[in-house]
This record gives C-alpha cells, structure tokens and sequence, in this order.
C-alpha cells in the first residue's frame, strides 16, 4: 500500500506498515461471534447467557509517550501526562463505540517505566489523569470503571514509559453494530477529529494516537535526540530519527500552539456523541470504523465486494499538513497512516445522514458525509482529495 | 524493610523495594468489596447481579523476557517464549486464585516490542505459547479464554520486549476468599515452587516473575552486557550491571541446567490444585497468599494485629541459594524478593492442613505447614531459617 521509499523508512524505524507478522501469529485464534466487526465480540463467557456477548480490547498510548517524556522534560509541564492517559483509553474507548458499547466498561490500566528517569510525580499524573476522564465520562453517562492496574518498574525494558490499557465490557447481542452490515447505498459521516467540542477544553489538533512515531521522527530535528537520547532507539539509522525541522516549542503559526503540543494533543473521545446517536437512530448505524492503524483505508479489513469513494473529506488540519511538509511523504500514503480530518465515521443509510450532523453539532463537534458506498469487486477504497485521487484495494 | 545498601543497589537498578510510590498515586481509588481480599474485587457492574462480583487484574513478565531475549539470541531457543507466556499470564492466574477465582477467566496480552531486534517469530512464539497454556488449563478443568490483545511496534520506547497480561473474572460473592478472614490459630500451608509437577514437562526450578532485575544482574557477568547491550539500561551505574560470575550457557552443576533456563524457568501455576482444594474443602480456606513481590513477606499487606510464624519452610531451592551465593545479598533480603521455596500459601485450620497436602501430593507436588498464625500487635512476620531468624514488622 506505500511504494518501497517509505515502506523502507516505516521499517528502518521500526515499525509495522501492515501487521501481516501479528495476523499470522494470531492464525487459528478465533475471530469471535461477528467476525466482521470492528472488535471481536465472544459469547458472555461470565454469565454463560446466551443473548449477550462480551467484548475484551487492548491499546495503548504507543510511541506519543516518548514524545510527552521529552516536553516534559523541557517545560516542566506534567499536563501532558494526563493527555497520555486519555489517549490510553480512547484508543480502546473509541474502538468499543464501533461495537455499539456506550458504557459499563472495565478498564485497566498497565504502565511500565524506566524509574530512573520517570518519578513518581510522573506515574501519579498518568494515574489521576485516568481517574479524572473516566469521571469526566460518568458524569456524561458513560460508565467506565478504573479497576486498578499495575505500575512496573522495568527500566532494563522500557527507555522511558510505556502506558496501556485494557478494556472489558458486555453488549446485549441485538445491539451488536456490525460492520458485515455496511452496504452499497449508505453514506458515509465522519466526525472531525480536530477543534474544539462542548466537552473539551482546548483545541484538538485531530492527531489521535497513530503514526506517532512517523510524526515525532518527521516534525522534530536533532536537537532532541541530542536532549532526549532516551526518548528514541538509537538503533535507528540515524537519517530516520529527528529528521524534521522543529523544536519541541517552536510555535505553529496556523494555531499558535508548540509543535510538542500540537503533536500532542489528546486523542478525542467519540463516546458522548456516539452514546446520543444510537440513543437516537437505534438499528440505523450499519457501520462504524475508528480510523485508527490504517488511518483513511482501515474500512478495508471489514468489507467484501465494495467499493467506497471518498470524495468530500474535512480539509487536512494543520498537524498533518506540518506532518506532510516537514516529511515529504507522499499524500496517497499520508491517507493510510493518519486520520486526516475524521477519526471515525459511520456508514448509514441516507435518511440517517442529517440527523447525524444535527446531533454532533449539539456537541459542537463537526460532521458531514465524506462519501458513499458503491458495489463493486473485491474491496477498493477511492479518495478525492485536494492532493490527488489515491485509489486502495485490499491485497495492494 | 531492607538495610541501606541494599536499598540503594535497588535504586540503583531502577526497581521499588516497595512501591509506595504507587500505592501513593492510587490514593483515592477503591480498594473494592473487600479491603482485604488478594485482589481487588468490585460490583458486578457488567449484569448487575448484587450476589457476584469481579477481578479486573493486570500482571507481567517483567524484565524476565529481556533474559528470555538474550538466551534466544545466543541459543536459537525459541522455546523460552512459551516460557515468557506462560509468565504473564500465571502472575495474574495465580492472584486469582488466592480471591477463589479457578475458572471462567477472559485473557487479554498486550505485548510491546521493538520490531528492529524482535521479529515475527518471536512474536507468534509468545501468542501461540499463550494460545498453548490456555488450551493446557482447559483440558484440567480451568476455562481460561485468550480473547485476543495488542501486539505495537514501539521500538521508541522498548529496548526489546515487553509482555503483560490482563484478566477478567467473575465470582459469587459466597464464593470469594479473603485474606481479612486469616486468624490466630491458622496453619499454613505452603506449596513447593520448585520440583516437577505431573501437570509440567519439565524441573521447574521455582523462580516465578519476582526479582528477575536482582536476579539477572547478580547471576550474570559482563560478558551478558557486552553480547547483549540492549537487554539493559545502560544508565544504571556499570557496577550494578551483570555483576555476577556466569555466562549464560555456564551449567548450574545442581540442576544440570544452564544458568539461562534455571532463572527463566516459567512460573508454574497453582490453578489444577487450588481447584481441587476449593473443590474439597468449601469454605475452609481462610486466605491465600501469591508471594510475588515482597516474597516470602507479602502477607504483611493482608493482616492486622497478627503475628505470622513461619518455621518450618521449605529447603530454599537451587536457583536461590545460586543468587544469593553470586550476590552475597542478605538472607533477611532473600525472604522479601524471592519465594525462597513455596509461591503460594494458604491459611487454614488445623485439620483442613492434612486435606490440602494430601490433595496437592496427587499432583506431585510438595505441600507442608510451614509455619502458623499467633495473635500480636501490629503486623508481623517472623521467619525462623537455616540462615537465621528474621523479624518484618509492616511498618518496618
């Protein structure tokens, strides 16, 4: 899906541009009760009930905590880590909407650090930030329980700090959102990953928590290798680590925000939103993708025989725009890595589009149909972009 | 609970003697249904049912995959990955147990890996060694489901490997064992951590997942550090680092093991036994303790006003007397990093003690009263050993 130039640079920095190498070690692990849908759905195990099915996840904050260790270092300001505990958990929060799980949901949280350059101060920040999100969510109506976790000292394993979580939660099956059910004729909304929503307090540059290390080695220069040696593997050939132009606080002109913090920003939670849409338009959602690894082309892993165009995206926010000129990378593969505008989207039948709209919009939040689905042969994405018609299919 | 030097080599490495730091951040955090009980266990919010309850534990093979790393690196042994599975998920299998929790278990792995160093094959050995164990469990009557998890590629933040696990339990409360219950009168029972049991392939020298930091540094030499710079924090002072007098495939004349597998031997699981116990002797089990951290002190955290005797212990085991030897770390200190000989123990009447042992010798497995439960001030452990008598009081 990426010509060999940046396949090469993905993997010199070593990181998976597909998860071929995890999807054959995981062969012959069952892919669950709806094996199209956006998370693996298993029979309610704990109850034996057959009319419920359960739903375990894992994710984490990625390589973005290298980049908090290193702004944190520089300005003093633990903020940062609570931005990492959001991200922890809206990565898996978020991947649990595209099931239809709004709430009653387990979470865990397991952070490994090195001790010798992460203190206490740091590990109370990711902690309490987690305990101040999920109370944030209750008092929206998303249930979500911080159930503990484990904090370990592994410094001869981790060169800073690495922060995940895991999530646990229970749907009833007629609830279950699908995505074996998008089909030819539905449009496609997306929800802007950038701005500001009512249950923000700043601006959100839209980054999520994908292609992290791709854009800390793309935006920042050498100056923080030289600060922050710990922060990245020094086994990296030197031309792919810092490769970019700026400082941590150098400022970016279009939002007035440092490029630590622009990069930085804390994944956004759909959760709200989504809670209000299924409220509202039960059995209307025939899909819903978080557009996560894989970024604008991850629709691909849950469709058969569809073509879907993409054709009105949200314009590029400024973090990708930065992400792309400071890099070079070509646009068709910027598509593939990062959300570019929209985070999730949900594939609806045309009457469910504007009520769609309406109903972020009481969140402030920004949606509007993206594109559309059409039959087709195999699985094809096509986006019209302003930089381009990049076409994807499946086995590409 | 440690003297000062030896508090500082700790430091030094980057490991908590206790982790009070974390403890510390949890602040304000419930400690669940019952304050006392090995895990924490909260409201069955996922049915809703007031008579059950539920575990959400997260555990890991700590820095034991960075020797599991070295080892393969030198030997080509693929084979200590399975070891390295079956570490992460035992560390939270066994803690369940000591709540009464033996079956109806959701696993979750999450591993992080730096993909430069670890390739595919390692990978699929860890998920397939899991996928194996879970399989194992099951044929003994333990139903423990891999759900799936999260393998990243974050070499930015991961020297070579990481590997935890979470689980997700349910359990009636009638049902829940907690340590609040442990009273004067108890014996103990403590069940071998080493042999060979007729549930594993091999000697199990009886390590676990605790103190694998002290264990590989003080076991292992220089010549570890220099083939293998990446399996440790280059940070910690030099003196601290693999300051031990074995190389990796050196035979441990004792065992006839190479030192590598006799500190990588996988943490054996207590689960067909404790099942068997709980099948036997309902409600005669008054606590459980795993002895992870803390070793043979971890009972500290469970007790008020009791003084837990233990004088008869196990003849400490191969791989701890080697460590010892190698690092000439106090035997007081012994006690509170490693299990020393028996990895879980269970507090029960006198005449339940006879029932127990009996049970676990059907499995070849050593089982003896170790010691008893006295009443007291405070919280004390008092250890009588071939190597001295030791005192830890909780606040010690």
């Amino acid at each position: 899906m990426m010509n060999d130039l940046e396949a090469g640079k993905y993997s010199k920095r070593g990181v998976s541009s597909s998860k071929r190498e995890v999807h054959d070690a995981l062969e012959g692990l069952s892919r669950g009760l709806y094996p199209k849908a956006f998370c693996k759905v298993i029979p309610d195990v704990l109850t034996g009930e057959r009319d419920y099915g359960l739903v375990m996840h894992a994710d984490g904050a990625g390589t973005k905590s290298s980049l908090a260790y290193s702004y944190w270092k520089k300005t003093g300001d633990t903020g940062v880590w609570e931005g990492i505990a959001q991200d922890a958990i809206v990565m898996n929060l978020d991947d649990l909407l595209c099931v239809g799980i709004t709430g009653n949901i387990l979470l865990s949280s397991t952070i490994g650090r090195n001790k010798r350059l992460v203190p206490g101060e740091v590990i109370k920040a990711i902690i309490q930030g987690s305990m101040r999100f999920c109370e944030k969510m209750k008092a929206m109506g998303i249930s979500l329980d911080l159930t503990g976790g484990e904090t370990a000292d592994v410094g001869d394993l981790v060169r800073t700090v690495i922060v995940d979580s895991t999530v646990c939660a229970r749907i009833h099956r007629d609830k279950v959102i699908d995505n074996a059910s998008i089909r030819e004729g539905d449009l496609i909304v997306g929800l802007a990953s950038f701005g500001k929503t009512s249950y923000e307090d700043a601006y959100n540059s839209g980054i999520g928590s994908n292609g992290l290390t791709s854009a800390r080695h793309d935006v920042f220069d050498k100056r923080v290798a030289r600060m922050f040696p710990e922060s990245y593997d020094e086994g990296m050939p030197g031309d792919m680590a810092y490769c970019g132009t700026h400082d941590l606080t150098d400022i970016e002109p279009e939002t007035g925000l440092t490029y630590g913090k622009l990069v930085l920003s804390p994944t956004r939670t759909y959760a709200p939103v989504i809670r209000a849409i299924l409220e509202s338009c039960p059995g209307r959602v025939h899909g819903m993708v978080h557009c996560t690894g894989g970024g604008q082309t991850k629709v691909l892993h849950f469709i058969d025989d569809l073509h879907v165009i993409k054709d009105n995206l949200f314009p590029a926010p400024a973090v990708f725009r930065r992400i792309q000129e400071t890099s070079g990378t070509l646009w068709k593969e910027m598509y593939t890595v990062f959300n570019m505008g929209h985070r999730m989207e949900l594939y609806v039948p045309p009457e469910t589009a504007p009520v769609i709209c309406s109903i972020a919009s009481g969140f402030n939040l920004e949606a509007k149909v993206i594109g559309r689905v059409e039959a087709g042969k195999g699985r094809r994405v096509t986006i019209d972009s302003p930089y381009g018609t990049f076409t994807y299919d499946k086995n590409e």
